[in-house]
């Protein structure tokens, strides 16, 4: 866990309220850190909608398969989430670790083995030392109140400088519920999916169908619309549930309901944040990237020219030198490979054109770049001029901190 | 041009014989440097076989679209390039930068414009002030000599090192020919095309299309096998020319020519050389990477995910910081998205087992792993264990000099 917080953090942390039918608790197991929290237990007691999303590595951690495999059940009791190990490339060791976990988490709990979710963040290739669990576990669930989101988002911290949480509430139908969040990232975050671990709470009764389907969609201009370095974990995992507690409010059981519109916007809201606090804390950011590209032949093709701006170290290292450098903007859009005219391209920062039709601006305000390229917040704008597909990710600059980081986070 | 030698550049500068046909030149016309030579002239006085391998950027500088639109021509007689500027991202300006260059090196030489090729590497976006040249240009095809190698390779650093050169010599149908070449690289180096300019002379009787299909072949495993930061150049050039000056030798007029084995050896031999001193003269390269990964599905498939492992910056940091974190080359396996089986998957470092069958070795020996990233060359071993598909990249470490490079070039 760093010290210094990042200068891109939020203000002040957020009061999260309730959310009828979670509880959450944390205890320090000792797994890698010493002084701290490393677990965290959120228990549904009478049950919750499940859904996930998870890394597209072809490598990834146990918990993660733990967790593909049991989501499709739709149904959860327990959340145990731990920082410190990773639980990844660990083999049958692994495996066992998570049947372990799983299974004083259900005893303690009083549910199933395929009701317990599990999420593992640290270090990679070490086996996980789920013993320590074992004497944690009934204490958690005892402890756990419906006031522990701050703690909770503390406990799953590994680089990240700041917890990050948000929370917002909708109309279901006449009854308004609530939606809370909290999420981990910093290093290892690139699309596919986005965030390290993120897990995301309502009372609203939302059918497992239907949760899949909103988280499936939301990710998609949210989480995997961040990068920090372009590299993916072999443990990313968004995991939403719903207990239903608000029994007032319809149960949804299509996705194309008209009455979940307010909630999806809402829960959408709730993604965006917390990505956006990902994109903030990127190991060593002290900036934060908002990459908007349009003109592109399709969505899909503004996404990659995105990615491929947003992932590329000269034009990250120029952000961080407060270098209005646009020839190198210039060069990832033409290694993106896709569909493009040199000449028909066009490049703002902070809404200034730098480059206008295939050459520098003629009226450059250097001035108001140059001051807007001394900010914390660095807009990059990026008009292809072949099409109308249109996309925005956000990232970090590259900075020494980066490389202090993860030049000596195993050792 | 740094003033500190990478610590990886090769003993010594190697002399390059002369090859017949081929005169060599430089200038220093202040394009943009001061107290330095910024410009080298080519000339082959009776002419020379041409081809050329260039960046698949979509926004590719305007040399590259002149070499590429005359490269099929076949006839060369001279070749100008500079430094300072990259002609790139220019518009019109950029086009009659090049016309304009083309025109006074083809009066002063005596040839068709169409038998000028032009490379320039430096900033992009900025107009080449191409007036410069006309100052010089008499004096270069008068002065130039068939020893000025060392010097034509300094003429076109930029943030290089060292300047880079290689010569061999074969045996064609029983006349020795010489190949000589020499690159730069450093920074914005990835493949397609692999290192921003090298070019290539031989005195060998070879017709364009053979030349060309051993460039084409050439680069596969030379410099399109080397990433410094996964960025793809505008401007990446490697042009080969073959006066034919060996009049004893017979003309190559098919890749088939079995009499031209030897040749290719020794032709791959200085592309291999080339590149391999691009990689050592990497941005702020500390060490030099060499990634094996074999065992995957396809050769294209290994050449994925070693590319993968190459241009992760969690993987080169932790290089950099002499840890030995095969977690790491875990997670960029697995991100490649190329098929592969995480409990086959194993892992050395400079021969060391690390990882095997989906797990940490369970001998791992620390103290020569340890050893071995201590010194400047760090080998990657990865056994997919999925198939037979084998392929080999190399890369250098992500470093603090690298940001301080990058985060202060054009300011």
């Amino acid at each position: 866990m760093a010290t210094t917080i990042s200068p891109l953090a939020p203000k002040s942390v957020p009061t999260l309220p309730p959310v009828a039918g979670v509880r959450l608790a944390t205890a320090a197991a000792g797994i890698r850190y010493q002084g701290r929290t490393d677990v965290m237990l959120a228990v549904f007691d009478n049950g919750a909608s499940v859904a996930g999303v998870f890394t597209r590595s072809k490598c990834p951690s146990a918990p993660v398969e733990w967790c593909r495999a049991r989501v499709k059940g739709g149904r959860a009791r327990a959340l145990v989430v731990n920082s410190g190990n990773a639980n990844a490339f660990t083999g049958k060791t692994g495996r066992d670790a998570c049947a372990f976990t799983a299974k004083i988490a259900a005893g303690a709990v009083g549910c199933k083995l395929s009701e317990v979710f599990l999420a593992s963040t640290g270090v990679i290739g070490e086996p996980l030392p789920a013993a320590a669990f074992d004497g944690v576990m009934p204490r958690l669930v005892e402890d756990a109140t419906d006031e522990g989101y701050v703690d909770a988002a503390g406990a799953i911290m590994t680089t990240d400088t700041f917890p990050k949480l948000a929370t917002a509430t909708a109309r279901l139908a006449g009854t308004t519920v609530t939606i809370n969040g909290f999420a981990k990232g910093a290093g290892m975050v690139a699309p596919d999916m986005g965030t390290m671990l993120a897990f995301v709470f309502t009372d609203a009764p939302i059918a497992p169908a239907v949760l899949q389907a909103l988280l499936r969609e939301g990710v998609v201009d949210t989480f995997n619309a961040v990068t920090i370095d372009s590299d993916t974990s072999t443990s990313d995992t968004l995991l939403a549930f719903a207990t239903g507690a608000a029994r007032e409010a319809p149960r949804i059981a299509r996705a194309n309901d008209p009455r979940l519109l307010p909630f999806r916007k809402a829960f959408n809201a709730v993604l965006a944040n917390l990505s956006e606090q990902v994109a903030r804390d990127g190991e060593g950011a002290r900036k934060l990237v908002e990459i908007t590209v349009e003109g592109a032949v399709s969505k899909q093709s503004a996404r990659r020219v995105a990615l491929s701006i947003a992932n590329s170290p000269l034009v990250k290292t120029a952000i961080a030198g407060e270098d209005a450098n646009w020839g190198r903007v210039v060069m990832a859009v033409g290694k993106a490979g896709e569909k493009a005219d040199r000449d028909k391209l066009s490049i703002t920062f902070g809404g200034f054109p730098v480059a206008v039709a295939g050459a520098a601006a003629p009226n450059y305000d250097e001035g108001s770049v140059k001051k807007h390229m001394e900010g914390r917040e660095v807009r990059v704008g990026v008009d292809i001029g072949v099409g109308r597909g249109k996309a925005r990710v956000w990232t970090c600059d590259l900075t020494h901190v980066y490389l202090e980081i993860n030049g000596s986070y195993r050792s």
